[in-house]
């Protein structure tokens, strides 16, 4: 370091509130919007090469769509369809592409909390599928309350637009049914967006109808979406049944869905980042020109969960540089085709939320923010290759995208903001700490961590020596103390409860 | 998720090395150019609001130095000095900073390990300064015998670059001859480059003599560097006496010295990004002013050190967002004078290596790749705001630096890596762990992290259930086991130590 900063004594400024105050600020601005320049590494002649790859894909190989009805669409679109294989035109694609907004809104119960996706917005989903879940030590099953807890941890933190969806698996819940509950505990522990069921075309409409219940009514949601679904390919070149049939109901419901190839290089796509973004490309796309035909005009998103295999172990890794390098790159072809675009979140291989899993996860979120993306799913909590929803690793994984949204916020060039007056003030070799300058601004000049500590050595260790997941752990149990549920229509409760119940006793649970 | 990744037996593939295969790629290019883009985020009008500011403040207020030599080569330049303070033509340190060269080569005594700064190249240097270590539960003060271990493990990481200098301040060393013991070790534990020392003009001298020993007299090191030093300013607008004195001793020597601010924003400049980016401006440009002056032509690095204290304590805060946006716009200003730029580390307020040692020092990482960073220091080991050494620290930032290198790699987009074979063998749905194109690849397609875990849980759990830091610990004692010490000449080896010898006793230790 070469020069040891001065320590002030506490009492040099008046007190600020321990809470950050970066974190209130940004609960006024509603929804974060990335208004800095995106960092793009394709140049015209890459993506010729990437249009060329997609294109051939669809058109030589074709994509399998395992649905009679969708299969009907594209034969009546005069694509070739030989069993469940469809070769593209791949202009047609791009013209049912176009289609497409580029950006839509999806409305929130509280309208505060509504989210814009394309364009600059960026709206963050806490961690999605997990089986089990890590508190402190202890690694164990997931169940119904995890899921609250985890939807109510959602709620606390401002920075995140929404719980997600699946946050967690309830395993102690009836698997036919347990889709009712998860739907029921995003409606009403939190007043933010959430994502809709996709295990079958029946859960489907159950987040369609409780979602109806919501937001008064079918014609309100098709005005304005109320839920966005995750359609994940099963990577390559394949769209199953069960998630294409809950892509017809959310597509046709004018919901939006985020259609993602699912590739883990290696495995789900060759060991080649170029020949995966073209893969990738295909598949989006098809399953896109799908939603187009199903609704034209209807939103979707451009999705990617793009990784690789070790190649020793074939474990699934994450934060790898090709996963991060196939984000910047996605960024720039959504942008590419006009479309939104879905990538990124806190990913990791760790078992344990240490070093690792922070590395890792901001190797994949910042690149999150260079890339533009617009809606960043496993935001929070993920750890353990997504097998594993961690209590600690959201609180860390809050503060990492707390520091990324004020990183990301561009300066003010202003004469004013020279501060040559205090320069003035302060002359040579002094210091700026007592300067008119600062004392106007040193509540708001710099974000205010939540969980980061910067204390001396002493103070550390007379506060009980604890590293950042210990002091995640008092985090977490503080908001759930904390926590206090939106206030929500008794009467809409009522309703959807009532819906819960019926849809249970019909589902034999 | 959505799906689970194939959990693939181990004989599925022949046996990869336990090693990291990219680290070995790494080794046989040298040194690492970041052929990237760069992330630049000053708009032009920002860029002339800083070039006002700049200005104003050598000009109106202007610059002290502590230095009668400094003072008279600046009066004989014509610039107006009354008493320490220098007031500048801004004009004039244009036209000396146009004769510092715009890139320059550091030999290291294998000439495989010279390095080149400026330009797209990025080198890499350990953590500078700690007067403390830690070591797994430790926190105590360094020794000699550390600073050798350090040097020991720099050597054995091919992704660094060098050592550094000071890369902890070994207390056990008498203080007027330690700067002698930490040259020799330098000089033959590793065959790198290394940083000279800084205290003070004789400190600089010995430095000089020991370089010219190693690398065969004055004008062999006159005409490739041997050496690079860090002169920092006693920031706001002051440059202290023995660093100046220092850099009267590099510059006249051909020596490259790093000027830096060290701007706490808040303490050493104003509560401003803006503001302190001007007077980084200032004060980098006056001391590469002087060096031009002592020597026209004389090597020299735009350095940055610019972090913020916490407005409640007054504790310095590393990895912050501020600090990563200043260090995005200093990568820009360097360039927009043609200058080499040194910022940028492994930065930290963690008083562990835990998940915020690592957050924050990729939040500093990331972006010194962004910003095309010449010289990085305080790459490794840094811990607990660079009071610190820690040595599982430094194999975190060894796993991260690595990791980053790989992924600011650029890829290669040819009809040949969009593997459309692959994609003829493999087909809808299947997978491609068998497919002619990756049995050609498997080795080197991805990068193999050395200490990320990708294990599975039970794996994990059987291998000791070891978090990164403890995995940590593991490597860097495997690392000193099987350190091997670079040969250097015999005759050499007993010149320096006869001047060691010589120099000890003159100063009386």
């Amino acid at each position: 370091m070469g020069r040891r900063a001065p320590r002030l004594q506490p009492e040099a400024l008046p007190d600020l509130a321990p809470a950050s105050s970066a974190a209130r600020q940004l609960q006024e601005v509603r929804m974060f919007r990335n208004a800095m320049p995106r960092y793009e590494i394709l140049s015209q002649e890459s993506l010729a090469v990437l249009d060329k790859g997609w294109r051939r894909l669809v058109s030589d190989i074709g994509v399998e769509f395992l649905s009679d009805r969708a299969l009907d669409l594209f034969r009546a679109a005069g694509q070739k369809v030989d069993d469940n294989n469809v070769r593209f035109d791949p202009d047609f694609i791009l013209e049912q592409v176009a289609k497409a907004p580029r950006e839509f809104d999806i409305q929130a119960r509280n309208p505060e909390k509504s989210v814009h996706i394309g364009g600059d917005s960026m709206a963050f989903g806490g961690v999605y599928g997990p089986p089990f879940v890590r508190e402190g030590e202890v690694r164990r099953d997931a169940t119904m309350d995890d899921f609250r807890n985890f939807t109510k941890l959602a709620q606390s933190f401002s920075m995140l637009d929404s719980a997600g969806g699946v946050i967690c698996e309830p395993n102690d819940a009836p698997l036919d049914s347990r889709h009712l509950d998860m739907i029921y505990a995003l409606q009403t522990l939190t007043d933010k967006i959430y994502m809709g069921n996709v295990v079958s075309g029946v859960n489907a409409r159950d987040t369609l109808a409780m979602t109806d219940i919501l937001f008064g009514g079918r014609a309100n949601i098709e005005a304005t979406p109320a839920t966005i679904s995750l359609i994940n390919c099963n990577s390559p070149l394949r769209w199953d049944d069960r998630m294409l049939d809950a892509q017809f109901e959310y597509s046709a419901a004018n919901q939006p869905v985020v259609i993602t190839p699912f590739l883990l290089m290696g495995a789900m796509s060759p060991v080649s980042i170029p020949a995966t973004l073209a893969q990738q490309m295909a598949e989006a796309l098809t399953g896109i020109t799908l939603s187009q035909l199903i609704r034209p005009g209807s939103p979707v998103v451009f999705g990617s969960f793009l990784s690789n295999i070790d190649m020793q172990s074939g474990s699934p890794q994450f934060g790898t540089p090709e996963s991060a390098v196939g984000l910047l790159c996605t960024g720039q072809i959504a942008r590419h085709f006009g479309l939104p675009v879905r990538s990124g979140g806190a990913l990791t291989s760790s078992q344990v939320p240490d070093a690792q899993a922070a590395y890792e996860g901001l190797m994949t979120m910042l690149p999150s923010f260079l890339a533009g993306i617009n809606w960043v799913m496993h935001t929070a909590g993920w750890l353990d290759g997504g097998l594993v929803a961690s209590y600690e690793k959201f609180v860390i994984d809050m503060q990492i995208l707390e520091m990324l949204q004020a990183e990301f916020t561009p300066l003010e060039f202003t004469e004013e903001n020279l501060a040559f007056g205090a320069h003035e003030e302060v002359g040579h070799g002094g210091h700026f700490l007592g300067a008119a300058h600062t004392m106007e601004r040193f509540r708001t000049c710099f974000y205010r961590p939540f969980l980061s500590s910067s204390d001396n050595y002493d103070r550390w260790m007379r506060n009980g020596a604890k590293d950042a997941a210990a002091r995640a752990s008092d985090v977490w149990r503080k908001k759930l103390d904390e926590y206090e549920q939106p206030p929500i229509d008794e009467a809409v409760r009522e309703e959807l409860e009532a819906y819960v119940t019926r849809r249970r006793a019909e589902l034999g649970d």
